[in-house]
C-alpha cells in the first residue's frame, strides 16, 4: 500500500509555521511499512486542493490530509473531496453527538452553526477528536482510502493514534518495528566506519545512522509480519552492534542522556554539584530536565571570572595564572572544588570560549575543558567544537553528560 | 508572478527530517511578493520526479527545486529535468572552473567524475555554491523559469540569497516589506484584542499576529514598488501599535530578549547575578547566550535546596519556614541576596514547582515566583505556566528576561 500525504494551509506556504504533521505521518506511515511517494503543500482554496486530491487520486491507495477543516473553512475542504469521491455531505449522528457533548461539557451553548463540524461525507467514518471540536473522518470509495484530519498537532497526533492507526495497521500484512540505539563521544562518521559493514549488507533489518547536535544514533528496522518475528531479526544485529561500540551507546529508544546520568545517580545514591564557566548554566540546565534529579542535584555555580572560581571552587590563583582560566589543570580544580564545597560525590565542571571573541591561536574559539571528578577520582576531556556560539555551547553540554556518565562506568558505578 | 517548490529527498517522505527548505522558500518567496499555490516532496525517484516537474510546469510560473544534486543522484534530477524543459546536459565551463578551484583550494586531486557536478542542462545560468561542491542552476525555457538548488540548507540558503533572490527581484514588479514587533509580557490573546481592528481594517500593510512559548510577535506586511514606499505604509501603523502596547513590545525584526536585556545592562554599566531553582541554569544560559555579557554577567547560582539557599544567598530560614520555598518572600529574599553577595547592580531569582511532581492544592506544578532586585528595588512576579516540566521551564525563562527588562526600565535605565 503507498500513501500520499495532502498539508491544507496558506500558512505553511507562506512559511509561517514548519509542515510538522508531513513529518509525523511520514514517520508513522513508514513505522507501518506503507510507502509514501508524494507529499503536497496547498492553501486554503477548493480550486487547488481538488487538483491536489485529484493527482493523488491517480497514484496513491491512502490519501490523507490535514488541515482545512477549521469553523470557517471546513465546508469547502470536506465539500471538495467528497465530490470528488462522487459523494455528498450530511450530518452525521455519531459526530453531531461528540459535539453535543463538547459542548455540554463545558457548559456552552451549541449554535445551529456549530452543527455544520458534524456534516461529512455520506457513507464515511468519523474519528473523534479528543482536543477540539473538528471531527475527522475515513471514507472508502473503490479501492481509494482519503483520511481527513484536522491540522492543529494536538487535535491530529491523538486522533491518527487512536483512530486511524489501528485501522491502517489491520489492513496491512507485515509491519516495521525499529529500535533506536543512541550513541555519544564518537563522531557520527566513526560511528558510521565502526558498522559500515553491517550497513551495506544488510536488508531485513536495514541499519540507518542519523546525527545530532553533539551526539549521533543508529536505528535498526526490521520488516516482519508480527513484532516478536520483527524483534528476533533486530536482536543478532543490536547485539553485534553493542560488540562494537560498546560504552558508545548510552541508550535506546527514546532515552535521553539527563536520564541515563539522572538515573544513575539516584540508583547509586550520588549527589552531584556543577561549575560552568562559557555554559553558563545549560548544562545544570540539562541535567535538571531530568525529573526527580533533585534526590541528587544538590547546586550549581556559574562562574565567569577568575575572582568566582577562586572564592566559589577555590581553584588556585597560581593554577590560574600559570595555566590560565580555559585549561585542563582549572577545569580540574574546578570539578574537585565544587565536589568538595558542596560535599558532593561527583562535581562537573566547564570552562571554554563559546565566541564569537576571545579566541587566540593556541585557545581558539570552541576549546572546552570538561572536568568530572567521581569520589575525589578526576577526568579531563578537551573538546573542540564548531559552529557558533549556541551551537558550541549545545554541543559542549552533551559532552559534558557524555563525560560525567563515562567516569560513573569507570568508577564501577551501573 | 507564482512558482512551486518542489523538494527532492527520500529521508523527508520518511520523517527523518523536517521540511525546512521549503518554510526557508516559503518566506523569502513570499517577501518578494511571489506566491506559493503548491509545496511538493518527492523521493530520490527521476519518474516521480518527473511527474512532480511536469505538474509544476503546467501551473507555475517559476519551479524552484531542493535536493537532489547530490555526487550519487546528480546525473538523474538534472537529466530529468532537463529533457522535461527539452534540452540536454553539457559540461559548463563557468561550473567546471568553480569546481577545479574548489578542489585546488583543498589540496585534492580532482577525478574525471567530479567533472559530472559541472555538468548542467545547456542554456542554462550556473549558480555558485559557497559551500560545497554541487553547483545550482537557473534555466529559462518559454515563460517557465527552472531552478535547482541543492538540499543541505548551509548550502542552499547562501545559494539562494546570493545568486537567486537578486534575479528574482529584478523581475518584481512590487515587493513586500515586512516588520516584526515582538512583543512579551502578554499573552498572545491579549495581545490579538488590542489590535484586533488594525488587523481587520488593514489591507496594506497587513497584520499578523503569532506567539511562541512565552512571548508573541506582530508582523506588519506592506505591497509596494519600492523599500521606501512599503516603509512608509508600515510607519503609521507601527506607531499606532506602539501606542497601544507600548512597553509589551520588547524589540523589533530579528532581536531577542537576552540581547535587548543583555545590551541595556552593559550599555548603562550594569552587573547582573542569578539565582534559580525550577529553571535551575536556564536563565543564565539563556542570558549568556548573548555575546559581550561577560562584561555585566557576574556570577550564578543554581540553589536547589533550602539549605543552598540560605548559605549562598542568605535567604532567612524564618521566610523558608513561615512561607516555603515556592513564594513571593523567598523570591525576594533571594533576587536580593544574589545581588548584595556578588555585589552585583541587578539580581534576578526564580523559584517554583516544574513538576511533574511537587504539585499541591495551594501551589499547584506550573507555579513560580521570579523576583528581580535592581539597585535595592525588587519586583516580584508571580506566574502560572501549563505544559509540561521543559514548557514551564522555558516560559519561565521568558518570563524573568521581561521582568529583568521591565525592572531596568522601571529604575530609569534605557
Amino acid at each position: 500500500m503507498n500513501a500520499e500525504i495532502i498539508s491544507i494551509g496558506t500558512e505553511i506556504l507562506l512559511g509561517d509555521i514548519l509542515n510538522t504533521n508531513a513529518q509525523y505521518l511520514g514517520q508513522e506511515l513508514a513505522a507501518l511499512g506503507i510507502s509514501v511517494f508524494f507529499q503536497t503543500v496547498v492553501g486554503d482554496n477548493p480550486e487547488r486542493l481538488r487538483q491536489a486530491i485529484l493527482n493523488a487520486k491517480k497514484r496513491a491507495d491512502i490519501i490523507i490530509t490535514t488541515g482545512g477543516l477549521g469553523p470557517t473553512q471546513d465546508d469547502l475542504s470536506k465539500e471538495t473531496a467528497a465530490e470528488i469521491f462522487g459523494t455528498g455531505l450530511e450530518k452525521d449522528p455519531i459526530a453531531s453527538k461528540w459535539l453535543e457533548d463538547y459542548f455540554k461539557k463545558r457548559n456552552r451553548t451549541m449554535s445551529e452553526n456549530n452543527y455544520k463540524q458534524a456534516l461529512l461525507p455520506i457513507g464515511s467514518t468519523p474519528l473523534y477528536n479528543d482536543c477540539g471540536t473538528a471531527p475527522g473522518f475515513m471514507l472508502k470509495v473503490d479501492e481509494t482510502i482519503l483520511i481527513m484530519l484536522p491540522g492543529p498537532p494536538i487535535e491530529m497526533r491523538p486522533m491518527f493514534q487512536k483512530e486511524v492507526l489501528p485501522r491502517l495497521a489491520e489492513k496491512q500484512e507485515f509491519l516495521l518495528e525499529s529500535l533506536v540505539l543512541r550513541v555519544c563521544g564518537i563522531g557520527e562518521s566513526s560511528m558510521e566506519m565502526e558498522v559500515k559493514d553491517l550497513i551495506e549488507n544488510q536488508s531485513n533489518p536495514t541499519i540507518a545512522p542519523y546525527a545530532k547536535t553533539g551526539e549521533a544514533s543508529l536505528r535498526i528496522t526490521a520488516k516482519a509480519q508480527t513484532v516478536e518475528e520483527a524483534n528476533t531479526l533486530i536482536q543478532p544485529i543490536k547485539e553485534e552492534i553493542y560488540n562494537r561500540l560498546g560504552e558508545h551507546i548510552y541508550g535506546e529508544g527514546d532515552t535521553s542522556l539527563e536520564e541515563v546520568v539522572g538515573q544513575m545517580l539516584i540508583d547509586n545514591d550520588l549527589t552531584i554539584a556543577t561549575a560552568e564557566s562559557c555554559t553558563g548554566g545549560l548544562l545544570s540546565g540539562r541535567l535538571i530536565n531530568y525529573p526527580g534529579i533533585s534526590a541528587a542535584y544538590n547546586e550549581g555555580f556559574i562562574t565567569y571570572s577568575n575572582e568566582a572560581k577562586m572564592k566559589h571552587l577555590n581553584v588556585s590563583k597560581e593554577t590560574l595564572e600559570t595555566y590560565g582560566a580555559v585549561s585542563e589543570q582549572t577545569a580540574a580544580e574546578m570539578a574537585k572544588g565544587v565536589a568538595r564545597v558542596t560535599n558532593s560525590s561527583v562535581g562537573v565542571s566547564v570552562t571554554g570560549i563559546a565566541g564569537p571573541g576571545g579566541g587566540t591561536e593556541k585557545k581558539p574559539v570552541g576549546l572546552v575543558y570538561i572536568g568530572v571528578c567521581v569520589n575525589g577520582d578526576v577526568q579531563v576531556r578537551k573538546t573542540q567544537s564548531i559552529g557558533d556560539r549556541q551551537k558550541i555551547r549545545m554541543s559542549t553540554v552533551v559532552y559534558a553528560m557524555d563525560l560525567i556518565r563515562r567516569s560513573l562506568i569507570k568508577n564501577g558505578y551501573k
